[in-house]
């Protein structure tokens, strides 16, 4: 229960994250609710594909398609007037990352995988929408530019395991899994912390 | 029957969308062979690992392979001389998303899936092929910047999935469907429809 | 036993083709690992998606996580320090190319699909994990690019293929169709072969 809620949740934030990239990149407004589907759902279809779950969970039921393409019209209806676009982008990545890393284990887990094997799931339904996204924009996705963005999604997705082992309640440990996820990544944005790049480059 | 011929003609023209567009980039003849391959191909693999057909039809039988490359080396020897290049690609574009359209709605509702399902599995089969064509040439899929492309394809797969219910003859019913898709778009383009932009755009 | 080798070995050179490519790209020590995991990793999910295989081999054991990250941290600290790093791209690129084609040959007629299919999946998981990084790169995958790419590829896919018809050995026959296809493609490149580009284009 918990988890389809914290779901619907990383639908509409997801969804957000692409309809404001699609408003920054100029896109009508078709292309804004394509994009905010394809990146509310891109992560969970690639999940379903790699478990086996065929027909994917988001094209049995009906609200996997109004909830992202209600967030994407309301974007597109009422996004912030002035420079702010890109940073909401980053901030709902963040919270849409939290999110789908978080189900995406649960998900993995529930079908019997083993642990390790969850974690990576959760990670790919985790980072796979907003690399669709940024993909379909031709931009080179967050998860390969920015430092601590596939580590702030381990770290969501070991929480959810561990606490599967460790036999604590799954929604507590569902909500807390995520928000490590979203503190992670907001703190590498506001400090910028930057990884090394490589010495000596040719070019 | 009618299906497997339509399949056939959609796999010629999407190829030959793929082999313009590959012309257009300049690629030699071994790129144009493969986009047009990867466009004919894209979205019934798509929809055939959503479906959980494994392997894939087209992996299976050499008709998917002998046509589209016929059809991209027809198109390398014989494309058009001059500027009519990118309006054949959009042209051929639109008749290979209608009949991939009702085919993957087809092919769909024959697997067993609820209306609902089958008609997202029909878009995506349509859709597919032409976005994995743009992506390979960084461009930003035409499902993005055209309006009217996934409505187009939305209704050509509502009329498969209410012609089935309804009991209708399923070869009319299918002929019907794509023309409908490809007028739907022709019009688009002809009378280039205009969807809004969001408004105060902060660059 | 020997298929494992060299697929552990592919997994590397892949791993570090990617590697490199993100190091050229001033991607950070992050994006790096991510991309090299990428390169190594996507031919095989895609082989085993196409096949059904769920979940897919690399993501349950910790091998095909460890070696390419390993690989991909050994560039990121060693990388040769000039201009020699789009030369050893293309070199790492060919060898990853001729082993994924070999093992994913091998797993596909494995699990029982007809020599015409194994081919074609063969061929999708070696091109596959080299497209994926170039299309993360925003650039045009060497598949569309080079001329005697999926040539390369396709000529060991049927190598396996007959030397499984006709009853050889399997242990020689990979290591043979892997050096085919590396020799062509090395061959391809040394002797700068072009493919002809379609004549009269209007730009």
């Amino acid at each position: 229960m918990l988890l389809i809620v914290l779901e619907l949740i990383g639908l509409a934030v997801f969804a957000a994250s692409g309809a404001l990239a699609a408003v920054r990149a100029r896109l009508d407004v078709f292309g804004v609710v394509v994009l905010g589907l394809t990146t509310a759902l891109g992560g969970g279809i690639i999940r379903d594909v790699l478990l086996g779950i065929h027909p994917p969970t988001s094209l049995r039921d009906w609200t996997y398609l109004v909830v992202p393409v209600a967030a994407a019209l309301g974007v597109f209806g009422f996004h912030p007037q002035v420079a702010r676009l890109r940073r909401a982008v980053l901030l709902a990545d963040a919270v849409g990352l939290g999110l789908f890393t978080v189900s995406g284990t649960a998900t993995a887990l529930a079908t019997g995988v083993p642990a390790y094997t969850a974690c990576l799931i959760g990670m790919t339904a985790g980072i796979g929408g907003g690399a669709m996204r940024d993909l379909l924009l031709r931009e080179i996705p967050l998860v390969l530019r920015r430092e601590i963005y596939a580590l702030a999604s381990l770290a969501g997705a070991v929480v959810v395991v561990v606490g599967a082992k460790v036999g604590w309640p799954a929604a507590p440990v569902a909500v807390v899994s995520a928000a490590i996820v979203v503190a992670i990544r907001v703190l590498a944005l506001w400090k910028q912390w930057n990884a090394p790049v490589a010495r000596g480059l040719d070019r």
